[in-house]
């Protein structure tokens, strides 16, 4: 237990320094004899950052006269090289490191040994503190645990005594750092320019000494009890509280939690003297470095999640809790998060949000669903940034080229502007064709109807004029609540939806939830799939447990009445399963008719088309049917057998490939002999030139994201549609045709508008 | 400390008298007298198991008339149930607690409180030591700590002395256990009746107490580090040393491997004067007790991962590392494993493996698929088997209706050979039909090609007799290898399975790895895939890095030299893939020619149809190939979106429905007009009824598991084909025929046999 002895008795004498009345140099010159005579060290001096160098403010040992003479810049010396890298050192002979730069008028040549730890303040360092000894002597690591100990006490005393410019502290911090480049997973593209904010903000920690260390343990302890509660119960709900964590991340948290190690070790920085949050951080530093060292990106995982757990225990014991959502936004902000809930996302102010960064995330994750559908761009699995940035540092964010760039320079801040000018132009342009019909050159007009899921999406329907809501995705409502929301709450959701519809129609598709958009509420029951995008979801699981679509039966009847309401099924596999839905609502509203409750004056019934077998079957199914909506999305990942979500096949297979354009066709021609209105719902239908095939082969409804309303409508206004559609029925009739480059060409002579 | 300074003073106490030249008996007198002693109690007491009870044969404190006299049946009594649930007891007030049972004959009606600990060898409890006191007191939880101490040295004593009867303890082990029926995920159907054998057999302790501590403080400390590199290693591996482990296992054994506390708790127990393996199990009789206790599903995991890593620690000291199949099996075993490597499996005896029971496993896992070529069937996650089953106990496997029963009664092993009977004679009904051709009554010959993957399966081509092998699957010497096979060994391969076939045809399917089938040298790049059936697998994989896939071109060029080499190509989804690896074999051919080496005579190129996209590709894709291959397995789980695996879908879509029959249609029309022959491949050509409407479809090529030839030959030489294929086309036109029924009623008034 040496180093608590030592440190102990360090801090004793730090408490009576910073109690007492003296002028900050004073309290300098005590520390410093304080720290040599603890270490037995000939020298101990404190060196500061004071107009982009660090200046020798304090020694004990070296020449007097060096005081406020001494000057390194950052990186430059030993000293440099501990402030810019914020890695302690310790040699037992100074010279021989490559960096060493002798200062003739401090006196130094009579010492070989040196030791130093950088002060730190809000992750950047102000300072450095270091000892020296005549004899060649390497320090022992409780002596430099000791130091830094030191060296967090230093940064209280130096910020309480004014000695700290943090303004001038992060320019120095971005110039050691400099411009910084990262990379990850595309979520949701588009681009973005803001201030790093993480979303748990760090706590700065104002006391470390602590004045009843019994005091502090029992803080200490009470912290553990707290956070112990959280994870268990976030164990149960997962994904929804405190971050959206996986459950194996949740375990390790539940390991580490439980740790008696870990908290042996904060309770040991304890008994030397800090406060509850100095001896977590205390505790933290070291997790930290070995992060830094560590090669293994197993065990760096790891110390990464014991990081998370000392953050979430000093927000605890220091009482902050808030998100930065929770503390109001006040300028643009790129937030940084290891995960997200889709609930948190939802509580900060779209105005400033411009953009996500996650260490961790997938496509599939109800955040990036929720995101898309916001509109933020959100960058996934980004390593290495709990290293790279720091809060308030500024960033863009370019999802498209899967870049993050920290601290840009002048240029690259240029070219983004020019960038973001640009299409704020183009979309000036589309903005001139709100109210114009989509309709062709020769007279056909397209029903552009919108995607939606979010109540706030309302607002797209009257920004776009789009003709109606041909996808309302109810999910959405499911994913972001941590528990089933209750009917009165669907009701509400749906009619106001309705409302805001006016006389524009609006398809609710019943809940397409299980698979990969799992609810923690049914967790337990969904379970862990292979193959969630083929699993036990949408239909199949509302088929199975009826409780919940019936409840959504009775929400939707409820916020229909006396109107028109249009209910589609999802993942339609087989005929009997339309049946069955429909069978589902009838006889809920069988009941409100026999209580002679308020009803929709009609009822549509309509069924997706997205699992491949179901276009088999359409002899079958049509007569029942009202509609027919063709979900892309997920019909193209089952006809290619290929995730939309798998970044290697992303790109592979083309929809307007034959194959996909012929299994439409024949849809389309089923549709039409039956007198049956299609719709194409997905992504395909908001690219232009996508979107012109569809057209082209019949379709003349299209449900597209709000912001490829207008975007479709200029394609859809420049076409003359009827030579299109001969040559696409001659194209597909040919063996081998490549459509795309057809269609491209023919699209450029005859002038259509593809954005 | 206390604990150690208790247990380590009875310790020395015992080693002693083990060392003594005295008889058992008063072995025993003495330990009684030592354990009240340092536990202060005024009665210690040892119950035997001895006849199928319990008998008290020695004592401190109770009458010594009654030793020898006393017997508690099992479950009788506080001792019959320490011993009928091998669980220890501490009660203040023992006659309070309801299993107390007065013995006048003892004089025990002095003492209030009560303590007992069951002594254990090879999981069975052989005996209980007990403590009383007279006063109520509830004994501290080191001193039962003490007491498993004691009770584990003695069971060495009493092994030694042969007081021991193992074949009466197995039997009461059975009748206190009595019958237990498990339930668990059906992964390879079956039957199967063996005795319970651990893959990883337990080692049984035979020396307790430590005669030099210091040396086994060095044997364990050697261990952990033996244990910490082996897991070190695992993790780059992975699934296929040290019994096929999940990543996220791995990192907790790695967790635990570096766990101080647990290190700490066997240097204690070691402290306390035990041997190491006793010190590793004692630490692991506690894990377990927990583990018994503890609802929390994730804990109960977590120290089921300890129980394994405490396993194989105890192994390496013991220095007894093999598995079940190095130690030979000498009977019908079912074998247990928490998870199992294909390659473990595979080394065990044919002969002898009549089924895997495994604590994990899922569908997709390697050894499920090695399994199910075998025709071993496995019953995976299986819960509490741990508690549940004993090394050498009868077990009856029922995959199909996903039970294992564990000492089954008379009755139900009875029914068992009932039904083996039956089996083995409608086995030997079909045997006739080997030599007979599979031609209808209407004179079509249908050629019954069979499906393999193993070298082993040319012997079940002689069986069946069949007409070839339709699809090897070459993956599965990727998959039972922890590293890349080499060129020479494929070729090997190939040319024993060629070479074994003689003048039927061999059509090998290149590597379909990757997704579901990733192996561990390419896991890095594979990664985690959230829908790996629609993954980055296959042909997809093997164009994008085609290293891998030359070198087995060339395997295949060379092993087909001199004759013809059917070759195809798994998961085909636009015809541009086929071309694609047609080059990259024929590039290989080409660089053979030039050096003038041996080649096939004849090369066929094949494309595998399991994507449903290339269904819209034949008019490009049928005038390239040699042959085309229906796989239908992967074809209607993409048609259906519906994950074949997933156990809440398996049985939801019907083979049979006439969306997946007119899809099958088309491509068979499309493939008569271009003649080029069609073959089904996978379990839907197995089944006698789906295989009939197959043939109705006009297919006339099946490629099935062997052991469905002779039942499917049996089908065909039991049908007249022309009416079925006319009543085919009318169902199919019809909307909403249940062909199922249509076929099965049609197929019964013919007379065709349907197994």
């Amino acid at each position: 237990m040496a180093t608590i002895t030592a440190a102990r008795e360090i801090l004793r004498g730090l408490h009576d320094v910073m109690a007492s009345k003296t002028p900050a140099q004073a309290k300098l010159n005590a520390v410093v004899g304080i720290v040599a005579d603890a270490l037995t060290s000939e020298v101990c001096s404190i060196y500061l950052l004071r107009d982009g160098a660090l200046e020798l403010y304090a020694t004990k040992g070296l020449a007097q006269s060096a005081v406020h003479v001494t000057r390194l810049a950052l990186g430059q010396g030993l000293v440099g090289t501990i402030a810019a890298t914020r890695e302690p050192l310790n040699l037992a002979e100074a010279r021989a490191h490559p960096d060493f730069a002798y200062r003739p008028e401090t006196g130094e040549e009579d010492y070989h040994s040196f030791a130093g730890v950088p002060i730190i303040r809000r992750e950047g360092a102000i300072g450095v503190l270091g000892v020296q000894h005549a004899d060649p002597r390497e320090y022992a690591e409780v002596e430099i645990e000791a130091l830094q100990t030191v060296a967090m006490v230093l940064s209280e005393l130096l910020a309480g005594a004014g000695l700290v410019d943090d303004v001038a502290a992060a320019k120095a911090r971005a110039q050691i750092s400099g411009p910084v480049r990262l990379t990850g997973l595309k979520l949701v593209d588009g681009f973005g320019r803001g201030v790093a904010t993480l979303h748990q903000p760090r706590v700065v920690i104002e006391h470390t000494v602590a004045d009843d260390t019994e005091a502090e343990r029992r803080r200490v302890y009470g912290a553990f009890e707290k956070m112990r509660e959280q994870i268990d119960r976030m164990m149960g709900q997962a994904e929804f509280t405190g971050g959206g964590e996986h459950d194996e991340i949740l375990e390790t948290y539940k390991a580490f939690a439980y740790d008696e190690g870990w908290s042996r070790r904060i309770n040991e920085a304890i008994d030397t003297g800090l406060t509850a949050e100095a001896a977590i951080e205390r505790v933290q530093q070291r997790t930290r470095a070995k992060m830094r060292a560590i090669p293994d990106p197993y065990l760096r995982e790891r110390l990464a999640d014991l990081d998370d757990l000392s953050n979430r225990l000093i927000r605890i014991v220091a009482g902050q809790l808030g998100t930065a959502a929770q503390s109001g936004l006040r300028a643009d902000i790129i937030l940084l998060a290891r995960n997200l809930g889709p609930a948190e996302l939802l509580e900060y102010d779209r105005r400033f949000l411009k953009g996500v960064v996650l260490e961790e995330g997938s496509l599939t994750a109800h955040v990036t669903i929720v995101a898309r559908a916001m509109g933020v761009p959100v960058l996934g699995r980004v390593r290495d940034f709990r290293t790279a940035i720091n809060d308030g540092d500024e960033l863009l964010l370019d999802v498209g080229s899967a870049a993050l760039f920290v601290r840009p320079t002048t240029t690259m801040v240029k070219s983004f502007t020019a960038m973001s000018a640009l299409r704020a132009k183009r979309q000036a342009g589309y903005a001139k064709l709100r109210d114009l019909p989509a309709e062709t050159k020769d007279g056909k007009r397209i029903a552009l109807l919108m995607n939606a899921g979010l109540q706030g999406d309302a607002d797209a329907l009257r920004l776009t004029n789009a003709d109606g809501i041909g996808l309302f995705r109810t999910e959405f409502q499911f994913l972001v609540a941590a528990t089933l929301p209750r009917r009165e709450r669907q009701t509400a959701l749906y009619k106001a939806v309705l409302d805001a519809a006016g006389d524009k129609p609006v398809i609710f598709r019943t809940v397409d939830i299980g698979g990969d958009k799992a609810v923690p509420y049914m967790r337990e029951e969904t379970g862990e799939e292979e193959n969630p995008a083929m699993g036990w979801r949408a239909l199949r699981l509302a088929l199975d447990r009826d409780g919940l679509m019936k409840v959504q039966a009775r929400a939707l009847l409820d916020a229909g009445a006396g109107r028109t309401l249009n209910v589609m099924f999802p993942m339609i596999s087989e005929p009997w399963e339309f049946d069955a839905a429909k069978a589902l609502i009838e006889e809920q509203r069988a009941w409100l008719v026999k209580r002679g409750r308020p009803l929709p004056t009609v009822i549509n019934y309509g069924a997706m088309l997205e699992v491949p077998a179901l276009a088999d079957a359409l002899d079958v199914l049509l007569p029942k049917v009202d509609f027919l909506s063709i979900g892309t999305n997920d019909l193209t990942q089952f006809l290619f057998a290929a995730d939309r979500a798998n970044p290697r096949l992303a790109d592979r297979y083309d929809w307007l490939s034959p194959s996909v354009l012929r299994f439409l066709r024949r849809i389309v021609r089923a549709c039409e002999a039956e007198d049956v209105p299609v719709t194409i719902c997905g992504e395909m239908g908001g690219r232009p030139l996508e979107a012109l095939a569809l057209l082209a082969l019949g379709i003349e409804r299209l449900s597209i994201t709000p912001a490829a309303v207008l975007p479709i409508k200029a394609m859809v206004r420049s076409t003359t549609l009827e030579p299109l559609r001969a040559a696409m029925t001659g194209w597909l009739d040919a063996p081998g045709s490549d459509v795309r480059a057809l269609l491209s060409a023919a699209a450029d002579e005859a002038g259509v508008v593809l954005g």
